[in-house]
């Protein structure tokens, strides 16, 4: 195999120490408590370098000394942690019935999990934007009042989110063409930190990598279950974005065309066949009787209440729902090579009975050897993934090495 | 947005150096003939630091000095200009009727181009491999007899690469559990240069990358054409490969379940609609009545006869054909928001026909507005791109700043 084709950028001493300061947090967060001697030994960095950027990361508050250790041969060294107390950051979501919020610090420790019921596809952006704001400075309230520095906070949006931090379109919301990130910023009142917006999908692979069952995997995707499905991506421990920020498009690939409608005017994509909305169609036929549903929750109970009492038309709908979403995992597999494949929502909810029927499918659908090593599995992460990434991503900044604004 | 996340390394001074040494070299290959302050003023690197590495680069031939320049105020310049000289790689390629092998320097100037032909899909994987060694050692001692060092060979191959260099499966080529890259290594009599295999599809993406309309493009796909259809993708620069190295799979992507047979057993896949045998069959329903058609060059000349002559049934199905292919590119466009699709083998010699079509299947079926942004383009590289891209792919690692084993 030959190298991976990147293009260099000059390096200089500024770069380095950021690099290292990067590095020396990256291995206290996964290894603390452990010594400056531990550090040098196992990153590679002479024991000066590591004494002056632990030095420089304890008087910025983003490390801490915890202690002795005298488990070890001579002198008892003092243990290093992170210091989760001084900084954390938000991630939102906007979700078909609910918006979210969840706060978490450095350490990844979450400190506050916040639902609040609200309707985006019948609201405006505007009132949706409104309500996002309001939920999110009671949040930066909650934790500045505890005496911690807010650093950023990045919303996931079930739609399109190009560069600029706009969201073109958002079939599940009714948006076209929202200024989101710039409207955020002012019902926020130009906020001393960063406001950020990217798509559900790659939130939740963000909190996949940090949190969940196949934490640290390069190769990773989360497939969103709900009223749209998007698929977060990452390929070499990187997000694929793609040219404009569109990647991730997963819910229109063809599968069936003689299947049932879908919102795009095709028929049978994979959203026609796997989405909520797709799946209560399909299972409950009488759903619909006193007019379209708005509010899926109910409905998802009754699926899985009918699942559980082994209903043999639900059992057989949903192992058939299960072979179509293995046909869609497959065009994953065969293009990205994934480790594994993650689904979230509806799709984990009604795991037990959708994945075998979808591995089976996937396994004979993918051209490499075994799905080519591909796991297909539920989200361990529940309803919040998507809110947890987006708080892990306004925590980049630092874990990168870049060190705070004081 | 967010940064992306990437996994730090610590960075001592010798990593620096070698990241400045590409800075230093990539900027001259763009931008020579150029002085030692222009290096300096576009990089960001001090006077000294450039001065330092390109005494370096010359005492190793990978740069030299070419006179003066007057053409500025102040002091003449001495002017640098890439050391083609002393460095050469080889890139090959098996065909479905040919094996190519292209040599270029270290300043991307083609020292040889052969194309011979051999019907790997006849043969046996070590026949095959008996016949590539046989023509690298012809052309290597052509590189060498002119007094330069091969640094690398690089072989594409239409299928499945492993990250141990092997072939687990070649359905254009009927192989299976191919240990490529150490059978060929024997066959040279374990040279003292690298030897490894990639995709053709990877390889030609890295043509384009260099040496093709969208070179430099970050986010850039090459979707070969011929008896396989496979993605080469970049993303954000880098070669997308997967777990396992298999990502690129786009040939059995479901388009129409009522379509023609596939060789995968399945029907409609995007090869059975588009692969140059889908072609032949779709557009000259007569060309089998002596049974298989196994020389497909000159049946596509009468295809592309008919086509020039405005033959209606041609020029419909041609039409036809495109609409899949569009149908087909729109999967890539939408998962993976590339800047542009670039088409190789019969699509690019068809693409006058196809790719009026495609493009508006394309456009129809991207859910961003206009395509994501998503060119569709036939390659200008012609049959020898992927054997271009394996002779690039050899020298990335002077070209990332490691210097060759002297």
């Amino acid at each position: 195999m030959i190298s991976i084709h990147t293009e260099p950028q000059p390096s200089d001493l500024g770069d380095v120490r950021v690099t290292n300061r990067a590095v020396v947090l990256r291995h206290v967060r996964r290894h603390a408590p452990c010594s400056r001697a531990d550090i040098a030994a196992h990153t590679g960095l002479n024991k000066a370098t590591v004494s002056s950027l632990v030095t420089e990361l304890i008087d910025r508050r983003l490390l801490r000394e915890t202690g002795l250790t005298e488990n070890r041969v001579g002198r008892p060294a003092t243990m290093l942690v992170l210091d989760g107390e001084p900084y954390a950051a938000l991630g939102m979501e906007i979700g078909a019935d609910e918006l979210v919020v969840v706060a978490v610090d450095l350490g990844g420790n979450r400190l506050l999990t916040w639902r609040r019921a609200f309707a985006a596809p019948s609201a405006s952006p505007a009132e949706t934007i409104r309500a996002l704001a309001g939920l999110a400075r009671r949040a930066v309230g909650r934790i500045t009042g505890q005496g911690r520095t807010v650093l950023g906070l990045t919303v996931g949006v079930p739609g399109l989110v190009d560069t600029t931090g706009a969201v073109p379109l958002s079939a599940a919301l009714g948006w076209h063409d929202v200024a989101f990130t710039g409207e955020l910023r002012t019902a926020l009142r130009d906020p001393d930190f960063t406001v950020a917006v990217d798509t559900d999908a790659n939130l939740a692979v963000l909190a996949e990598q940090r949190h969940g069952a196949y934490a640290g995997t390069a190769d990773l995707v989360h497939l969103t279950g709900g009223v749209a499905l998007g698929a977060g991506v990452l390929t070499g421990g990187r997000l694929l974005r793609g040219h404009r920020g569109f990647a991730g498009e997963i819910g229109h690939v063809p599968l069936d065309p003689d299947g049932p409608r879908c919102g795009c005017g095709r028929h049978g994509c994979l959203a026609a066949l796997t989405s909520l909305p797709a799946v209560i169609h399909r299972l409950l036929p009488d759903a619909e009787d006193d007019g379209p549903v708005r509010d899926f929750l109910p409905e998802l109970e009754r699926v899985l209440t009918l699942a559980r009492q082994e209903d043999p038309t639900v059992l057989a709908g949903l192992a058939e729902i299960g072979r179509h979403l293995g046909h869609g995992v497959s065009v994953l597999a065969n293009l990205l090579n994934p480790e594994a494949v993650v689904v979230g929502g509806h799709l984990a909810t009604l795991g037990p009975w959708l994945l075998p029927a979808a591995r089976d499918e996937l396994a004979a659908r993918t051209l490499a050897p075994e799905a080519g090593g591909c796991h297909l599995d539920a989200s361990t992460l529940g309803p919040t993934a998507t809110a947890l990434g987006g708080a892990t991503a306004a925590l980049a900044s630092v874990e990168a090495g870049r060190l705070p604004v004081p």
